[in-house]
């Protein structure tokens, strides 16, 4: 592979640093926090940027409405024959707080040590940005990007996208794509970048069960009311084998589809450093299934956990009383080809078959996102690698997600896309959803690198010359 | 036996019957409630008046101090060789909320139907009240009273009556008594009078696990995490043995004392119908240990109940989150022999045992109160039973209460007080603690009737005839 074909590139892009990353922090300083219904300016003002930018780059396309945020959406036809790309991001950003735990103000830009500090510096708008900059270097040395584009941003992704998975399903017409890129996820660590293969997919559902008509005084009663906080403990405690970590719902583990050895294998030598993170985490050893390491039971394996449970009294102090009433709040992590409707249906049949008579139980479906995964042998996902390795000096790990990016799993299925490659530009410690966000300058540039590499690449210029 | 000496008893308290309804509505106007701290004039005002009406029955006493509201504490002392009884009673009420489930105003006593309706009306101050005119009574047809008397009264019983607890170990020599009579219980059924002959005693503590520094993302960290609510829930379904409702916790049923065949024969005999409890409580059938009826399970054996628990997220939505830590109120009522201090050491002990490694655990003591229980063959509790069924025209039942009234045992326990005579004049629908608690005049007639007939006995006056 001669690499000396993008060194212009590359001194394209170190020439505009500057320029990039004050552009970038122009940006940061739209205060678009989507859950905050007072940002509405903010959030116009977001999708105007984008579509400035792209309108610089003779992209043609608009800003549409579908319910709520702002949706931007532009393109760039080059030719029939050329593959056509849906690059996908999002601009609105987790609200600031706690505040006065960040050290420079969130929608204030600071560089420090290397890094840009700002609400939305990883999550979404630093790595969706480095599509924005790659498109402009690369027009700029190439004149010309020989590829279609379709650019896809949001503003809702931090509330469950609404809007945007309404307008699929209107412009799915309008929105055939090969190539589905986005940036809304990790590298492994700080030193080395990622190809992200799958996310797990998520249903949540919420609980509440009632063995009386109300509460009752534990005195009064104790020993012939039946407690609503005993019967829920017991049913959870029903849920897993804690001695193994399996899930004792008949039908959980029914289609999730085995996992090849060599994916195994790559697993393993990543080194995943068990007992350090444990000691971060402040366990003294990392809990689980039996019979898979720690990679795989946070990505390749399906989960479950109780994200909330509430019965009775909480105040301070006592109240001698027997709750009727005892709720919990439920997610499972799915991965393929589990279902969020099928393992839904799961639960409430176990749920239905373990109760004590009398017992009425409500379990009430909350919301839930199909796990995705790359297909194995997508030679695109080998191109991104070794753009990536080109962009960053050594080469990606392939990972899976043990996260759920509702959006994404939407967009595949709904457009029904071929290729999928998630990249991740940002660090894991980088802060996403905290205080202190933050996004490394040199990470932000060996991504806008990586991504000259893979358009060249896509576009059949490698070959051409 | 003779009744007939007792008419004169009974004509009088119907001839001032008026006086004395209109008396206890002075007393039920006082809105004296302990749990707000604003009342202090009104428990000085509920502390006065009783004193008032003792001092005109020859009483010498006045009014103590102990940290919270005023004590009364008076007595009237007729020979060495007579026996010497000990009233307890309680001025304070429960607050009058919710207020607008009142038909007539908490604090402006309302006669109707036959009762007298105000907050305070059956707990305690109407029950109380009965020993005070019972007294009247007796003085003014017998012209003296021959036992020696001590009337104690407090104003903390709704708020855990700590300055009272205070005040008996103070005044442990000045208390010293034979015969220990309170009326702060109830009847069996609104036909039937009951003496109760005990109270189970509690228990309470709580319990927090921490399984990691903080809670986790289930996505990132959903299947290496472990769940603090998943580690609560095995292990409050550990507590018990859901078939067969017996609690698993090793020496909590050590010291269990074994009830005679009699007591639960007796018992039987009540006829309680299970069916319809069930009914009224809203459940299908009711809950609990296998191997004893619902009277049985309610009364003379211990139990076990989370009062609260919570963990993680509990508003509305989803939150993915893996809770780090989780916590539980839990109580247990205990029979005799059974000890608040040894059993928590039980629960802590069990706690420790069932943790994974690297958990914490913080197990908590709220408070306990002993069990208590009078002498099966007490002669004074025969007593009491025939003065009932010659005051009422029934023959009392003997039951045992599920609830503990805290204060009893402390009483009971700490001036070894060999004799309990606990007598309920209220109905258990009266609603104590609730909207509209109410005292039916006859009950209180009855109940006057009832002590000018047992104190006859104590003093041994029908022998002398």
């Amino acid at each position: 592979m001669d690499k000396t074909n993008h060194t212009e590139f590359f001194e394209d892009i170190d020439r505009c640093s500057g320029r990039y990353v004050e552009e970038l922090c122009d940006f940061l300083r739209i205060p678009g926090v989507s859950s905050d219904s007072g940002r509405g300016r903010a959030m116009e003002e977001s999708a105007e940027w984008i579509l400035e930018k792209l309108r610089a780059l003779d992209f043609r396309g608009g800003i549409h409405f579908a319910g709520g945020s702002p949706i931007v959406m532009a393109r760039q036809e080059y030719s029939r024959s050329a593959p056509t790309l849906l690059i996908y991001g999002h601009y609105d950003v987790q609200p600031e707080d706690p505040l006065d735990e960040w050290k420079s103000p969130p929608f204030e830009p600071t560089l420090r040590d290397g890094a840009i500090y700002a609400r939305g510096a990883n999550d979404d708008k630093g790595q969706f940005y480095t599509y924005l900059k790659a498109l402009e270097t690369y027009k700029r040395i190439r004149g010309v990007i020989p590829l279609n584009l379709i650019v896809l941003a949001e503003g809702e992704e931090e509330i469950g996208s609404k809007s945007l998975m309404h307008f699929l399903n209107q412009k799915k017409d309008q929105l055939h794509s090969d190539i589905f890129l986005v940036s809304d996820s990790s590298m492994l660590s700080k030193d080395i970048p990622a190809v992200t293969c799958g996310f797990r997919g998520i249903v949540s559902f919420e609980i509440t069960l009632q063995t009386m008509a109300k509460d009752l005084h534990s005195g009064l009663f104790g020993g012939i009311a039946l407690n609503a906080a005993e019967v829920l403990s017991d049913l959870l405690a029903k849920l897993k084998d804690s001695g193994s970590g399996k899930i004792l719902v008949p039908g959980f583990y029914e289609d999730v589809r085995p996992v090849a050895e060599q994916e195994r294998r790559a697993m393993e030598q990543l080194n995943y450093d068990e007992a350090a993170v444990a000691k971060s985490l402040g366990m003294t050893k990392l809990s689980g299934e039996r019979g898979y390491s720690a990679m795989e039971r946070k990505s390749i394996r399906p989960t479950l956990d109780i994200n909330g449970m509430w019965s009775g009294f909480t105040g301070e102090g006592s109240k001698t009383v027997i709750p009727a009433r005892a709720s919990a709040k439920i997610s499972a992590r799915l991965v393929p080809d589990q279902q969020p409707d099928l393992i839904f249906q799961c639960f409430k049949d176990f749920v239905a078959g373990h109760l004590p008579a009398g017992v009425k139980a409500d379990v009430r479906y909350l919301f839930g996102a199909m796990p995705v995964l790359a297909e194995i042998d997508d030679p695109n996902v080998r191109l991104a690698a070794e753009s990536i390795e080109e962009g960053f000096g050594v080469a990606p790990a392939f990972i899976r997600s043990g996260g759920t990016i509702h959006i994404i799993s939407e967009i595949k299925n709904t457009l029904k896309i071929p290729s999928m490659l998630i990249l991740g530009w940002g660090r894991p410690e980088n802060g996403s959803h905290s205080p202190n966000e933050h996004f490394y300058i040199s990470d932000f540039q060996k991504a806008v690198r990586s991504l000259c590499v893979l358009f060249d690449k896509l576009s059949g210029h490698e070959e051409k010359r």
